[in-house]
Parts: structure tokens; C-alpha cells; sequence
């Protein structure tokens, strides 16, 4: 039931065995999100849709799995002086409280101007937050030089196996939750989600189909594929502040073979996502998070002939870290 | 298991049989919801605590329990002839969405001052809207009017024992998710949920204890139990518009008997655990659904020797109808 699913399996970061292991180290720390169903999105969607839901994921987002997993991988000697990361925030929380929980220091750098809820979140869970400049080059050096003074650890928030391992987790728990999905809609990033829920899933169920959703304005996972080959973007311009990142060199050779297509929407699709999650569903989900909703109801997929036979569609809704003004800002009312 | 908790019980208007009756009932309808937990809400609150998410179930609160279990409890020739309630909203779109799925009409009187949002949720279930002037008076004499005109059945929103049964589903529920709850606390109107759901839970475990949570502008239950008889108010007044109404001739009893304490918070209090749900649990919870949040961080409760020992605390957050704009302007920014 664990088939070899494509020839070079080898090679990659993580595997549904390192998946399997990270859901049994997570165990005693990760939530079990609920999936939620809503028969008016499904009469919406023309489908019926399973939500899974990590945005109550400990943290806020689904990064925390991916976090627990690194921390918890471990040896005392490498803990003990702590980890460092560059993140845009969810993945900054997550580890600030997977470190909390394991007793240890976590030094986040985080671009000076990412959301307040966002910073917010790693001082509640005891992270030392240090600033950067927004662009990337000062976010890893900033990180590089925290490395350098504190002999720490670094966790990237995507491009890494343990973050791939824990993230595939979710799919572990969803396809028990909705034995019947054949399609899976997932935000992708810096692709550390979709490649461990891609691995997991597929080596359930080889038939599963996985796309990728992506803001317009930051569809390098797009232009990859379509290139066939890692293609960053010179700016990125999107509501979806998660989702602003780029593929790595460990994430994008599963993208490359196990993700089948990537859904691109505008933000304007991403907005009447958070807005119908929120009125339908009752749940807060920033835009990064609502991102697969967008996609399933965007014309790019239901009028594709390919995608008829997606009946029960599988999406995860990935973060809630939203603050509420900004949701009410952001609505056209 | 299932003891004779009080010597009245055979004359309540419903008890653990016609609750366990009412869940097979409604099962291929209703959502088992999910039950959340936050470690940061436990450490406001200084003990754990349990969400039974009411907020998910069908029609977007707890009353769609009640209203399927009623509706399904119709023989043939009752139902042809439809239903008809007056009801604050929640019951109204669930009662709306019961009928819809037995295929037969639901005749909604609703006063004319009730929020939007609650109309909308009606009319999209396909319930028939007719107005009444705000006064209870108004909305009874309406009602009878239809009864008159259609030859519907009447299905009140708490005082009837199917309406009972239906919400006592939700203590078999929340109990099996979490076993170790020793306290109840439920918001109580007129007193049909926290009636089945003392019910239920005394029969599954008599120490338990049950605790209402009422808004101090419309604190009847509080009054009834002080004077030990069913005391009506002259007006009401406060933001949580789901919570008006009064306790009737079959919740009292039950009310009188089972339930231990009702905890009264003020609108201020009501307003900051929408605002707790919003932030921490990423939920969208009426004013109504949130004050039990509300009552276990209040002074009276937190203050009150008598709940030292309540450690596992289970909160029935019991509706998700607010509309955006409410919950932003609500609070204090």
C-alpha cells in the first residue's frame, strides 16, 4: 500500500516513512484539526469540499507541524544552543513555541514589515525577535550573523526534510478523515506543505490528484513548471503575504513530479475566499490560508474539462492569522 | 448508567431516552462539531478548557439539532402541512433548513428588528419570511395567525420537548470527545439547550455540574432561580440578541432542578470573549455563542470558592451568525 511512486523517490528530502515518524513525534503536541463541510460552498462549487482546518492548529498554522518535527529531531548537544530562522511569520511562531515546548532558545528574524498580529505571535510564544530589512538578501544575512554569534541551529521555514515530513502530516490525518477525496487543493510557497502532503498522499493513494494554489503575483511555482525548472521572481506583489516566498532546491524536484498542476488566482478571488470563510464556514483565515477555496471557485479550474472529475476535493485552509480590522478593510462593502 | 437523577424526572418534558432517540434521529443531517482547545485560553482562564463548536453545525448554530429532531418527529400528514415558528433567527434558518431537507414549508415570523444576517440565513434555507412588530406579543399573535390560515404545526424554539431532545445530543456528543469535563457551562434563553443538555450529561454522570451563562440585561433565569418560580422581565436589553427570550412552563422545571448556578456577565465581558474567539480560537461567534467563554473569565465566576474545583471546564459556544461589520465595530479599538 506504500508503492514506489515515481523512479526517483530516492532522492528526495522526506518520505512517507520520515512522514510517518514525524506524526509520532508530533503527536503529543499537534492538534488533530478538525475537517469542516458546508453544503452551501459545496452547492457554490458545484463539489463537495472538505476543509481541513489548520488554522486551529497550535500557532495559528499548519507551520507548527513542520517546526515540532525539526525541533523534536534534535540531539540534546544541537539544541541546547537554540534554533534561528527567517520567516514570514507563521513559521516564525510555530517555532518559537515548538522551541517553548522543548526548552530552548528560537532567534527569529522577521522583515520590518510584516503584519503586527504576525510579530505578535512570536513574542507570546517567547521567541527573540530580531528585525531585517524586507528584502530576502537581509533576511538571510541577518539570520547568518544570529547563526554565527549563537552557534544555533537553522530551520527554514520550507526547504528543509524535517519541515517537509512534519507538514506531510496533514495528509496523514486528512485522507482518514475523508477516506473518499480524490483531489487535494493546497497553498503553495516555498512548497515545504504540498511536497510533504504530495508525498504522503500519493504514496496512500497514487491516483490522488495534488494541485498547487498561488497568488498571481507571486506565481514562481507556476512559471517553475511551466519552465521546468526553479524560476524565481525579480518582485512579488501579493495579498497573501505567506505566500510570498520561492521554491528551493528541495522542494521543488516533488513539485516538479508529484504536484499535477498549480492554480493561479488574483487577489481580488483570494478576498471573496476570506470573506466566504468567514460568513459560511465562521472561521478567521488570513489570505495565504484561504488560498485553496479561491481556487476551487476560480474559473481557471472549474471550466477546465480536466478537472471535471474532481468530486470530492480536499482543501486545506492554512492559517489564521488575520487581524480583524484588515479582514473588515480588505471586504468591498 | 443511566440513573434516576431526580425523583420528578418522569414528568420533564424529555430525558436521556428521547435524547438518545432524538440523536439517531437526526444523525444523517447534523454535523457531529468539532470541540477546540487553546493553551492560551487556558491560561487566561487558569484551567482547561473544552469548545464544543456549535458555530459549524448546519444553518451555523446548535438549533438545528432541536429543529431536525422536531421535524423528523413529524408523521406524514402532520408535516405535509408545514411548520411555523417565531424565533430570534437561529431557530428560524434552522427550522427553515429542516423543513427544506423533509421537503415541506417553513413558516417564519421574525420581528422585524431581528440583524440581517439572520433574515438572509432564513431566506437562503427557503423558509417564508412574515414579519412582526419586535414585541413578543406581536410575533405570538402573527404566528397564530399562519397556524390559523396554513393548518402548520407549531414548533417553538426552546419550551417543547422534541426541541429539547434535539439539543441534548450535544452533552452525548461533547462528552465522548472529551470525558474528563466535570463542568458544563451553557448559555441559557429559554432554556431548550441547557435544559437537554443538563438532561443528558446528569444521566451520563450525575456529579456533573451544570452551569448558564446570562446576559445581565436579560438575566430571567438568574431572577427565576433566585425566587424559585418563573419570574418574566419587563424589558430586556442587551447585545446578545439570541438570548432574549424567557424560560417556559416545561424548561423551568429542569432548569429549577438541574441546573446548579447561572453565571450573569455584562455586555462588555460578552463583547471581549467574541473578541477572544475571534483572535485565539480563529471562530466567528455570535454575542449569544460566546458568553459561555465570557462567564469563565468573569469575576463571579473566577472569584467564587464554590468552582475551585472545577477543573475541566466544556463550553457550549452555541452560534456563528454575526455579521462582520457588528463584531469589528463592537470592539473597542
Amino acid at each position: 500500500m506504500e508503492p514506489n511512486h515515481t523512479k526517483s523517490s530516492d532522492s528526495y528530502a522526506a518520505d512517507i516513512s520520515s512522514i510517518r515518524e514525524a506524526q509520532v513525534r508530533i503527536k503529543p503536541f499537534a492538534q488533530q484539526t478538525p475537517v469542516l463541510t458546508s453544503d452551501t460552498l459545496d452547492s457554490i462549487a458545484g463539489r463537495k469540499l472538505y476543509f481541513k482546518c489548520e488554522c486551529f492548529q497550535k500557532g495559528g498554522a499548519f507551520k507548527f507541524r513542520g517546526a515540532c518535527n525539526a525541533i523534536f529531531s534534535l540531539d540534546d548537544d544541537q539544541a541546547t544552543k537554540g534554533v534561528v530562522t527567517h520567516s514570514s511569520g507563521n513559521h516564525a511562531a510555530a517555532l518559537s513555541l515548538a522551541a517553548k515546548l522543548r526548552g530552548i532558545p528560537a532567534y527569529i528574524v522577521i522583515p520590518k514589515d510584516a503584519p503586527k498580529c504576525k510579530v505578535a505571535n512570536v513574542k507570546r510564544y517567547g521567541g527573540r525577535v530580531i528585525f531585517s530589512e524586507p528584502s530576502m538578501q537581509s533576511r538571510e544575512d541577518t539570520a547568518n550573523k544570529v547563526l554565527q554569534d549563537t552557534g544555533a541551529v537553522l530551520i527554514p521555514s520550507s526547504n528543509d526534510g524535517r519541515i517537509i515530513s512534519g507538514q506531510g502530516t496533514i495528509s496523514l490525518e486528512f485522507l482518514e478523515q475523508a477516506s473518499d477525496i480524490d483531489t487535494l487543493i493546497v497553498p503553495i510557497s516555498g512548497g515545504g506543505m504540498i511536497s510533504g502532503v504530495a508525498l504522503a498522499a500519493k504514496a496512500i493513494n497514487p491516483a490522488i490528484r495534488i494541485l498547487a494554489a498561488e497568488p498571481m503575483g507571486a506565481n514562481d511555482a507556476f512559471q517553475s513548471k511551466s519552465n521546468g525548472r526553479i524560476t524565481k521572481l525579480s518582485e512579488v506583489n501579493t495579498i497573501a503575504d505567506g505566500l510570498r516566498a520561492f521554491l528551493g532546491d528541495l522542494t521543488w524536484p516533488i513539485v516538479r513530479d508529484l504536484v499535477d498542476d498549480v492554480i493561479v488566482v488574483d487577489d481580488k478571488e483570494i478576498i471573496q475566499a476570506m470573506k466566504l470563510c468567514y460568513e459560511i464556514l465562521k472561521i478567521a483565515v488570513e489570505p495565504s490560508g484561504a488560498i485553496g477555496l479561491a481556487a476551487v471557485l476560480s474559473d481557471g479550474f472549474r471550466k477546465n474539462p480536466v478537472y471535471s472529475e474532481c468530486y470530492h476535493i480536499g482543501i486545506v485552509l492554512s492559517g489564521g492569522n488575520v487581524d480583524l480590522g484588515v479582514l473588515w478593510n480588505s471586504f468591498d462593502k
